[in-house]
């Protein structure tokens, strides 16, 4: 093993106060370490759970000092961190991923480069700096087609779909406001399902791969995961490939979510990459022996990875606005296993907590097999 | 259902800082809910986890109000929790269990008393209050008898065994230390096994009962729990229905833990009560769909209680002291769940963590059915 493992009682350095930072930080107190999360929000879901919290700006030179000097690595919930943060952090203590896997995953452009340099396929692609940019790539990948920011964007924020009668100009004006911006045109993918695979690498570069699960979006938001995905064996195994291979060409030291396409001929396409736990892995707190957030603590500490298979097939689907208010009815069934994320205000398209329904997979009906959304 | 249902988001008050109200705390941010500790010790294992604490002596009445104003309702990890400082905050706030619980099982003569009104069974006992009772009392009873204290004994802790040339004024001397004490002396119980069964009771008079589990204990600690307790279909029955009449003639809100001997002809004597998780139940974070941990929590929150079945056969085994030094092999060990419980100091008979063994009960071989103490 390279590196030396950072044993239970040191103390986690969290980036990011989210749901998924506190999902982390919980995994990481049922092994006996400590999580101090930096995060601009105050009273975050992650800092009702840490030991120590740190409310300041990623700016904060003195802050960022403080905060290294008090952990013994720090690993992220949030790939947008900028990266003078993880550089500056970098040089005081180990950051895992680290800034070369950020620089890569921040950006659509050099991710999808990236991608296609290992001979993997995404959709196609073009980049854009202005409207006839944007015009001239649709005349090539044809229409539809969609406009993406290359960094920054997530629930489909920082995208429009042009379609038949799409104006790129208008488009352009829409995204880049009149400021100078980086983007991405994507060809339309005929797609038969959307799949994705969590990877965990440690630091001596042992990797696990957890199964393939579908998911299912709507509003451009992760409604539900179907675990496991609804493909073929080697389709499955040709998307665990894919991901490992990422990952380990990345470099990474956590975990890498890789989202993809699967075309009705079985092809596998990348869509995106996110270096840290990932809202299609929350079904492995109820159905793995190593949930996605103990397994980013071991690999960023240097232990060995959990088993990564799957006791039992389920369903997770995503508490989204209001649909907090199922909360009752949801803590009343046997079969579903509640996670709420201590988030005070409700806002439309927030997410505020899942839930895992354990059985087998066709408690969620036929019908959720159509898609309704491009993401 | 009678008392307002207290929902996620709201904040759990969590008397004592330990490794229950730790997990306690992990368990609660599950499902949304904020913990705050209230405890003497300074970084206890459960501040570590939760959304705030309270460092305070519990006669401290200023720290005590303020606690009550920022909680919406208090549950404990610790038994022995000074009664005034229940009553004081029973006044401000719900606390449960309560007061009238805690009278009883803060107290050995109390609760014998309260088991044995309901017809159950005890091993034979005396009140002493003097040496010349523990005398008396071991004429009637017989050799060899264990003296205890009434209170705050816990792990082997204010325990005296007399044998066939045990002393009784020297075994008082070495307990009172000259002090007006109450304390109880016990017949000696020749018991096949020992077993435990927890009981979840809510608001409304709901309860759930875990499957009654065996435990083997070491130098007075717990070392393991067998689950389920290999123990025939009836006896596990009688120990389950004994501890569900306990919780219920005690009216405990939360949970109930009940400790009892089985005899080789399938008695079932009550050892100890604990109104709180207890060690013995730690198997359920790994093997049930419902934690003791959650139940706790949505019993003094109102919320209908989860299932209590077991999903799995598993050995439940504490690391006490250095036998945390075994965590780099349990880690690595994919038939292993890992808990630890971020404790810095290691002490001799201190509960370090522990490990879930999934699988079928025979991995823990046959010799480990003897038995070696009394507890």
């Amino acid at each position: 093993m390279t590196g030396a493992v950072i044993p239970p009682g040191a103390t986690l350095g969290m980036l990011g106060g989210g749901q998924l930072g506190r999902m982390t930080a919980l995994a990481a107190a049922r092994l006996g370490y400590r999580t101090h999360v930096f995060t601009p929000e105050p009273d975050s879901p992650c800092a009702q759970v840490c030991a120590e919290a740190t409310v300041a700006d990623f700016a904060d030179r003195a802050a960022l000092a403080a905060f290294a000097a008090s952990v013994d690595v720090v690993t992220l919930e949030w790939e947008n961190v900028p990266p003078e943060t993880v550089d500056a952090l970098g040089g005081m203590v180990p950051v895992r991923p680290g800034a070369d896997v950020l620089r890569v995953t921040r950006d659509r452009l050099a991710e999808k480069a990236f991608v296609n340099r290992l001979g993997i396929e995404t959709a196609p692609w073009r980049p854009a700096r202005s409207a006839a940019d944007v015009a001239a790539a649709l005349d090539e990948l044809g229409r539809p087609g969609v406009l993406k920011v290359a960094r920054l964007g997530y629930d489909g924020k920082g995208q429009t779909l042009l379609g038949a009668d799409g104006d790129p100009a208008e488009a352009w004006a829409g995204l880049a406001g009149g400021h100078a911006l980086d983007a991405v045109v994507e060809g339309f993918v005929e797609f038969a399902c959307e799949v994705s695979v969590i990877v965990a690498r440690g630091p001596d570069g042992a990797m696990r791969a957890y199964p393939a699960v579908e998911n299912q979006h709507e509003h451009h938001i992760l409604a539900r995961t179907i675990v496991p995905a609804r493909v073929s064996p080697a389709v499955a195994a040709r998307a665990e490939d894919v991901a490992l291979r990422i990952t380990e060409a990345l470099g990474v030291v956590g975990l890498l979510a890789v989202e993809m396409f699967v075309t009705g001929d079985g092809r596998v396409l990348v869509n995106e990459l996110a270096p840290r736990p990932h809202n299609s892995g929350h079904w492995t707190l109820d159905a793995c022996a190593t949930s996605q957030f103990e397994q980013l603590v071991r690999a960023v500490c240097g232990l060995p990875l959990g088993p990564t298979g799957r006791l039992a097939d389920c369903v997770m689907e995503n508490l989204i606005g209001d649909g907090i208010e199922r909360w009752p009815a949801l803590v009343a069934d046997p079969a579903a296993r509640l996670h709420l994320y201590g988030k005070r205000e409700v806002r439309p398209g927030r997410k505020m907590g899942h839930v895992t329904w354990m059985g087998p997979t066709p408690v969620i009906g036929p019908k959720l097999f159509c898609h309704d959304g491009h993401n």
